[in-house]
């Protein structure tokens, strides 16, 4: 594990599966981190280890992302359900808020393009499952 | 790319987008590709170049199984979106089937153990792309 980074901040858009647990991690890992997500009760899948803040609200609301401190924020996660928003978000967070680290989670593989030629990193879960399926059925072939 | 591999069969149960992405590569790769859903309407996900077959039904029936040809399969994947689902149907893969290679999808990490405790793998999309985010923040570290 690496050294703590507590003066990197993480703003996480999304606190479903995904990201409450990304949330969790950071937090342990010692990173500042704001998680925002318009259902307060979403909340109760963070681990009660969570250190971090938690703000209530609508995302695409550029009053709810200055006070989640986006203006100051290292990184931007958008990791809700609906590739739109995570793509509403993430250029929010790029050109407004000058956030120098953008990632998004793209469930379409169509709209990875569109990420980015916005400059937004994409990572894609059906993807990344996709290979390590592929990986597997190739190790069975190998035995 | 690995060489065509036409001797090697492979029933996927769940017809999403992974499973349909999964059962189109696979297919284009010289594989023979069954895939199970309970609803037709699912197969219109798969690519237009996929040559397996497509069977709809509800995969805890071992009827169904059947006509998947599940006892000459080499592989089972269990896809779909509930872990419980998966877990019966790559339980009645490993168990009545004797299928050699059984590997589910699974969301909630409490169900791993339990997965594991029936020697099936799982991969996990969840976890997955929770490691690809936090190796994306610690390369912004590193720069």
């Amino acid at each position: 594990m690496a050294e703590p980074v507590k003066y990197i901040s993480v703003v996480i858009v999304g606190c479903g599966r995904l990201g409450s647990q990304l949330a969790g991690q950071l937090s342990a890992d010692g990173y500042n981190v704001v998680i925002v997500d318009q259902h307060e009760k979403a909340f109760k899948l963070l681990p009660s280890k969570f250190s971090g803040f938690c703000i209530t609200g609508d995302a695409t609301e550029q009053l709810v992302m200055q006070s989640a401190n986006l203006e100051n924020a290292d990184c931007l996660m958008a990791m809700t359900q609906k590739d739109t928003l995570n793509l509403m978000v993430a250029l929010v967070a790029r050109v407004i808020f000058s956030v120098p680290h953008v990632i998004a989670r793209v469930y379409d593989p169509q709209y990875e393009d569109l990420f980015s030629s916005y400059q937004i990193e994409t990572i894609s879960p059906t993807k990344l499952s996709s290979q390590a399926f592929l990986q597997k059925i190739q190790e069975y072939i190998d035995i």
